[in-house]
C-alpha cells in the first residue's frame, strides 16, 4: 500500500485538530471587550501551546514517514488510534484554559490534558516501533542514523508527559507550566539545532 | 478522469467528519470538573467508536481505490452520496452519547446511529459493485484476489449494522454494545491478521 | 504556476463546507428524542440538498480543472472569491431548515439561500470564461468537445437559481422545492447519462 | 525534506481557517429573519474581508513555495508559528463583526484584529527571509526576479497592518475600513495586473 493517502488523511486530522482549537477561544458577552480580552489570557496560551504541540507532532510524523516505504493494515490501524488521540487534544485544551478562572477545576483539567498527551506519545512510539522493528515497513534506502535518531528522540515523550501529569497531583499550576515548557523546549531546540541536520 | 482529486476530497471529508466528533465531547458548567469528567464517559466511548469506525471505512476506501484505475460521473455521484452519510455520523454519535444520561432517549438514538451506519455500509457496497461489475472502473492490472476479497468482506456490513439497529427495538443497550463490538472486532482483526496480507 | 495547490485548497474548502453542514442538524433538549428526530426532517433534507449541491459543484470544478494547464493570479483571485461563496452555503442552509418551523421566516431564508447559490453559479461561470477565453489557461491538448460542453452546461446555472430565488417572492415553499429539485435533477442526470461520457 | 507535506498541512490550515469563518455568521432567534439578515451586515463584510485576506496570504504562500526546493526543521517550525496566527484569524474577525453592534467594544476589537494580522505579516516575512537568506532553501533554478519581487512585495505588510492597528486608537471605524481597503486593494491589484506576470 502506498503512503500517500495515509499522509493526506493524517495531515487533514492534524490541520483540523489544530485549527479547531480557535473555537475554544471566546469572550463572555455583556462585559467590556477590552477587559475580557485581557481576562482570557489563559485561552491564548493554551491555544498556542496546543497548536505548537500538534505542529511538533506533525513535524515528527513527517520525519517518520520519510523513512517508511510502505504500510500495512496494522500500521493503518495504529495510525487511526494515534489520530483519535490527536483529534481529542482540543477538548482538554479548552478545559485547561477555562480552569484558570475556576482554580478548583485546575487539577482535573491538568490531569485530563496530561493523560491525552501521554497516550498520544505512547501511540506515536508504538507506531514507530511497529514500522521500524526488523525494518518491517522502512524504505530500502532508509537512513540508519535518522532511524536511530527517531527511536531515541521519541522515547522520552511518554515519560515526560506522564511526569508532568503526575505533578498535577501535587501542584496543577506547575503541571500546566510544564506542558508549556515542553512545547517551548521543542520550538527552541528546533530553532537552535534544526538547520544543522 | 483521474482518481487523485476524488481521493483528496474523500480524505478531506473523512478527516473532518472524524475530527468534528470532538465537538460532541463537553462538560456541563457550574459543576466540579472531576465529577463531570467521569460522568461523561459515554462521550469518550462514542467518540472513540465513531472515530475508529470512520477510520476503518477510510482504510477500506483506501483499499478499494488501489484497485480503481479511473472514475466516471456516476462513480463520483455515488461517492458524494456515500460521503454525505460519512459526514452525517457525528450527529447520531452525539445523540447516542447524550442518551446514556437520558435512558428514555436511548432507543431512538441507537436507531438513528444504526440507520446512518447501515446506509453508509449499503452505499459503500453500491460504490464498489458499480466499479467492479464487468471490471468497469478497475485498473488493467487489478489483483483478482484483492477484488474478490473486497467484494466478500464488505457484503456483511449492511446486514450486521441492520441487525444491530433491529436489536435496538428490543434492547438499546445491547444495540449500542454491538456498535462498539463491531468497531473493536475490526480493530482486532486488523491487529491480528493485517500484517499477513 | 501549477494547478496542484489550487486543487488542494479548493478540495479543502469544498470538503469542509460540506462537512460543516452537519453542525446545522440538532435537536432541542428536554423533549422526547423520537419526536424531535421526526420534527427536524427539514434539517435532513437541507443537509442532503446542500451537501449534494456542493458535491456537484466539486465534480464540475474537477471537470474544469482537467482542461486547465496553468493558472495566473487573476484566476487564483477569482477562485478565492468563488470559494468564499462555497464556504458561505452552510449559513443559508441552516436558515432554510430552521424556517420550516417558523413559516414567517421562510421567504427571507429562501431568498438568502437562492442569492448565495446564484452568486456561486455566476462566479463559477466567470472562473471558467476567464480560463477559456482565447484558451488563455487551457492545456495545449484540451479537448474541444469537453471545453464546449462545459461552457454550455454551466451557463444555465445562474438563471435557474435566480429564477428559483425570484419564485420565493411568490411562494417560498415552491422556491425551496426548486432548490431540492435542481440537486435531484443533477444527481439523476449523472446517474442516467454519467457513464456514457 | 520534501515540501509536499508542508504544503498539504498549510493548505489544510488555510482552508479550514477560512471555512470556519462562516461559524461567526449567525442571526438572533426570536426576531423576524428578514430584519436580522439586514442587521448583521457587518458579519458579511467581516466574513468576506477575512476570507479574502486568508486567500491572498494563501496565494502569496503558494508563490513562496514555488521558489523553495527543500525545507529544514527551522523552516517547519516557523511555518507552524505562522499557521498558529492564520488559524487565529476567525476569533478577532468575530469580535470585529459583533462590535459594530456594540460601539464601545469597537476599539478593542479593531486592535485585536490588527495585532493578529500584523503578527501574521511579520511571521510571513520571517518565513521568507529565513528561506531566501543566502538562498538557503531556494531551488537551484529559483527565478531571481520572482525572489526579489517577493522580498519587496511582502515587506510593507507588517507596516501597513501596524498602521491600521494604530489608527484604531484614534478612530476604530477608520481602522476597520483600512482592513477592508487592504483586502480590496490586493484583489484589485491582482485583477488588474495579475495576468501580466
Amino acid at each position: 500500500m502506498r503512503t500517500a493517502r495515509l499522509e493526506a488523511f493524517s495531515d487533514g486530522v492534524f490541520a483540523i485538530a489544530a485549527t479547531l482549537l480557535i473555537l475554544n477561544v471566546s469572550v463572555a458577552e455583556g462585559r467590556p471587550l477590552a477587559g475580557e480580552l485581557l481576562r482570557i489570557w489563559p485561552s491564548y496560551v493554551a491555544y498556542a501551546v496546543s497548536f505548537v504541540t500538534i505542529g511538533i507532532i506533525w513535524i515528527n510524523h513527517h520525519t517518520v514517514m520519510t523513512q517508511i516505504g510502505h504500510v500495512d493494515r496494522v500500521f493503518l490501524m495504529i495510525s487511526v488510534l494515534f489520530l483519535t488521540n490527536i483529534a481529542f487534544i482540543p477538548f482538554p485544551t479548552r478545559l485547561l484554559a477555562e480552569a484558570f478562572n475556576h482554580p478548583d477545576d485546575l487539577q482535573a483539567a491538568a490531569i485530563a490534558y496530561g493523560v491525552t498527551l501521554t497516550l498520544t506519545a505512547i501511540l506515536f512510539n508504538v507506531l514507530w516501533r511497529y514500522a521500524a522493528r526488523g525494518k518491517r515497513l522502512l524504505r530500502a534506502d532508509a537512513d540508519p542514523r535518522t532511524v536511530d535518531g527517531i527511536g531515541r528522540s521519541y522515547l522520552p515523550g511518554p515519560f515526560l508527559y506522564l511526569t508532568a501529569t503526575a505533578v498535577a497531583l501535587l501542584n496543577p499550576y506547575v503541571s500546566a507550566g510544564l506542558y508549556g515548557a515542553l512545547a517551548l523546549f521543542y520550538v527552541l531546540e528546533s530553532a537552535l539545532f534544526g538547520s544543522r541536520r
